[in-house]
């Protein structure tokens, strides 16, 4: 006990100072990392001041990322994860070429659509005539779900009628489509289960809901499904977030018959299922069919949430959610109390860009020219890189995800850093992982953001780090 | 514990039967509001099942509102709760006003700015200046600071360079800006400490963070500084909420001596000032000076959260926050898994409207007109509703918080079904408290969505119920 005596000084409120002092003996390793902290009323005796002082430490402690309480058992030390100075890395060279537009980076980590191919005038003429058509209403109106107009063309163009447009939520985008949903059905300690690798952005969001997370290994079709239920009959599950298309980071795609058991699982272990359809529109090859969970669900089990801004433009901020019944009330205020409602000029702009053709026009322009980049990609994995790496061919998407062969002695933190001096940014596998040490083996290139020349330059430097 | 034997069907997992059963037990009163479950071994053992089987069982229930779990001492049944009815019937009221612009209402419980004064050819004008200026980067650069143009804008012509555009960040709203900040911020169990009455927004995004709210009541010139202190000393506080001017639902506005003092609270218990700033440009009255928390905070506690949405345009969706530096990168990191970042071209069109001139001159507009509105609604409560009502002049804002005189035998949940029968909106004060009951003498009427017939119009109605 004595490493915790401490003379109080008379101004500042003393948790305060029990909790500096903690932080130095965790930081300096006097207490270390997982090492149970004193039961809160034997330190309150010894240091003689209340339970409720030691309480507060301790809830500051936690605050500070210094300790973690596990229910029943007493609050433990923790140093600052290993993993946060590569995450940190990764996401300021990322927002440093996402902010200026930088050429000197070869970056193979963005996600979106490049945007020299948009018909600016196009969208110049729809904006035009959306504020001559709708006045100032275009900037006033706030309606929850989002735009009528833009909630009609989205069920007539991009489901046939198959889905009502009051089923329609309009939200920012995929990332905001997995918070509100995340928000309505997800309390501490509830249940979630995701494919393991999953999406970065999606795992963030779920562990701030407190989420247990449940990891299921992913297969060339999917998730395997004996792990699957595994957990489903031992836990009760709140709901199973997927990428049922060129998923992130793998590129995989689920095949009928997994997606189809998934949604039985789902009725019979009453969970639901979060699909984010991540870049359907990128097909490439012929063989494979676009049939989401969405379409095949017949008992209302799936959350699907679509992005406009990945595969059209980032900036426009839109995507749309569809709703099963039960959770629409719950959904809906989730939208509310998150940021009230999304942005209206833009919506309508959109819908008319929809309704004059220009979207399937400009889609269809865009996925002749990924999928020569794509090939030429695949092509200088092959001929460059060799057996250096293993990877199985998406068939479609912006990504590639490449397993180091075991011969090769770099981990992907290293090849990330080694990369960044040459000054080419790849995704390192321990982004996706819950236990990041499980990606050290993987990591992610994409050709959104470059061309056959970048390509090229950027894969050959990789071999020779690999080398 | 006989209540609670089950014969188990073969197909469904059990936990969803046992759950199903009690769900049951609990609606028909056989298992009463707020009464102790069966401990977790007890039941198992009783129902000859795994105590897995029940822990799930439980967390379903939870998760559908049929219990709550009291760490350390069980879970309890809880019957929904009586006042969501009026949350409900008031947020679909409100949503069919908004959705519909339904003019069959009069509308007091609006509280963003009208539309019909809005110029929009200036508008037009700034949005195309930035389509010929930016191109297709209008609609894909994406920085998550947001759009450097408009920080530099907020820097300059709101802060008089004061603030620093890299310490701004644009958010979709103050909506946003609560919730983001939250999530940097606030842990499960953490402490929050808010006005009592609240803005319920912020309220509900502090319960989904799990937080401990702790309430302080609003006197005329700021929060009870006693209270305040009292809750200071005994818990580790991490944030207050707190609307500096026109609080939303009350209309005050803080004294300088009470925002000298809570900041020298914040600096001395270790606690961050979350101001919302909410409707500081309507000040009517001329003894009202601003200065917010953050022009007084010397120690960088304060973060700073301003909508353009309330007083500017609803639709625009766009606001601001000022971070603290040592919250930088954490609320950075929070916008980023929220949505990634604001939408580019309605941030663009924002700043060159500004920079024009355009935004000084349409807010200078609109507070003369709101200054005659709002003289002619207090004059009307006085008129009209005579004693049956007493209130404080805000001096400012949209909104008068009233309080039902002791001798009329009607509370303001009644009255709102009343005065919705009537087709009239009012906001019943049941919205503002952790515990609602605290409301039930109080209900709020704003101005901003009404004209001078509708104003009289309303008041003679709720006169006429009040009788």
């Amino acid at each position: 006990m004595k490493t915790y005596s401490i003379e109080f000084l008379e101004e500042v409120p003393k948790y305060v100072q029990i909790a500096k002092h903690m932080k130095k003996l965790i930081d300096v390793g006097k207490v270390k990392d997982g090492e149970k902290l004193p039961p809160i009323r034997k330190l309150a005796d010894f240091l003689h001041v209340n339970n409720d002082t030691i309480v507060s430490a301790y809830k500051k402690l936690e605050q500070e990322g210094y300790a973690v309480q596990k229910i029943g058992s007493g609050t433990y030390a923790k140093k600052k994860d290993a993993n946060r100075r590569i995450k940190r890395e990764y996401t300021e060279t990322f927002k440093k070429i996402m902010d200026k537009d930088s050429n000197e980076y070869i970056d193979f980590a963005g996600e979106t659509s490049c945007d020299i191919f948009f018909p600016m005038y196009n969208f110049k003429e729809v904006i035009n005539e959306v504020i001559d058509r709708d006045g100032v209403n275009a900037l006033v109106y706030q309606e929850t779900l989002g735009f009528e107009g833009l909630r009609r063309s989205i069920s007539k163009y991009f489901w046939q009628g198959k889905v009502a447009p009051k089923d329609i939520l309009i939200v920012t985008g995929a990332q905001q489509g997995i918070d509100i949903a995340s928000k309505a059905i997800i309390n501490v300690n509830d249940n979630v289960i995701v494919e393991k690798p999953t999406y970065n952005g999606a795992l963030f969001v779920f562990k701030w809901r407190g989420a247990n997370v449940f990891e299921v290994p992913i297969e060339d079709d999917g998730v395997n499904l004996e792990a699957f239920e595994k957990i489903l009959k031992k836990n009760y599950i709140r709901c199973f977030y997927t990428m049922s298309y060129f998923q992130n980071p793998t590129g995989m795609s689920y095949s009928r018959e997994k997606k189809l058991e998934i949604l039985r699982f789902a009725e019979k272990y009453d969970f639901y299922i979060i699909e984010d359809d991540y870049l359907s529109e990128l097909i490439f090859d012929e063989n494979v069919s676009y049939e989401s969970f969405k379409s095949l669900d017949k008992n209302d089990r799936v959350i699907y949430i679509k992005s406009f801004s990945k595969i059209f433009l980032p900036g426009i901020r839109l995507g749309y959610m569809i709703v099963p019944k039960k959770l629409k009330e719950s959904i809906e205020s989730s939208k509310v109390n998150t940021d009230i409602s999304t942005s209206s000029l833009m919506q309508r702009a959109l819908d008319l860009y929809i309704i004059k053709g220009y979207f399937r026009e400009y889609i269809k322009k865009l996925k002749s020219i990924y999928k020569d980049r794509y090939m030429i990609m695949e092509n200088y994995i092959k001929d460059i890189l060799k057996d250096k790496v293993s990877f199985k061919s998406p068939g479609g998407g912006f990504n590639f995800y490449l397993k180091i062969s075991d011969y090769v002695k770099i981990n992907s933190d290293e090849l990330f850093y080694k990369c960044k001096n040459e000054k080419i940014l790849i995704s390192p596998g321990v982004l996706f992982y819950r236990n990041n040490d499980d990606g050290l083996r993987y990591f992610r290139i994409g050709y959104s953001q470059t061309d056959d020349f970048k390509i090229k330059n950027g894969i050959e430097k990789i071999n020779k780090i690999l080398e």
